[in-house]
């Protein structure tokens, strides 16, 4: 704790993944004056039909 | 924001995804008084294994 | 479950919280295909303060 | 509801699930008074790649 | 890591929290074989005006 | 979406709050390659009384 979740589509690149961690743990060390060893994050990939935005699917979307 | 995530079983058909989307976006809408393009739904479909009801998992359930 | 999980804004008004939980009920039954009695809605209400879009707080939005 | 969201590494064995979810139901069945059937656990595993804490992806500690 | 979020009513008795912890993170570190160090518990409580089950709102059913 | 959660303990400092969801939305446009406009950051503020690490309320740690 602090737990950080992002819930986003996929991301293929781990690189992008390791970036991403890395740099939200820098932000949220910074806003709680916690240890950077006590942050977790979890990112949550989610597939195109199973997100809607404005009430469409994301999968109807990109058609 | 709104964000409204669904946690359930397997959704196969992509079709039930779309209404369920769609409905949803427009209580949120009516509720909420926000555009409907702000409004994000997610859906998490979970394995039967993955779920306990009760104290039991479903997967034991459907035995 | 299914379990939805709704974060939006305040919403002082129960009138409009029992439409929402009656209106996403009504649209999970329909696509699970579960009873009625197995669907879980929570609502959370999130300060402006507390939340971003576009990397702004809306409290500061507001302004 | 009570609904339990347990995010974790992978956890290959189902054993292993159904007795973490029949011992945190009992738990909360417990603190909580209320009937052992509305209590509802989901288990979330996540892959190594998608964890990071401290700032460092678990897939890169396990090297 | 592992993050235990539990959703419930409000527990107003901060020993019921204590014994909830305890005895969630204890059926963590069996199921995970992690240390107990590792465990993260959340309680979030909810105002019966935010939950609804079966699509009636806790609130509406306690009258 | 992508949405972006950050449970930590409670942040007074409204400034703090301005700080980690610039830089939280900075990370997730660097990694996601979406408008900046797209991301949601919701602060979720815990009681110590609601957190638990390593089976122990931090209520009770900080005593």
């Amino acid at each position: 704790m602090p737990n950080i979740t992002i819930d986003g589509p996929r991301l293929e690149d781990v690189g992008k993944k390791r970036e991403l961690v890395s740099a939200v743990t820098d932000a949220a060390v910074k806003a709680f004056g916690l240890p950077r060893q006590a942050m977790v994050v979890i990112i949550k990939e989610n597939s195109p039909e199973n997100v809607g935005v404005g009430g469409v699917l994301l999968a109807d979307r990109a058609k």
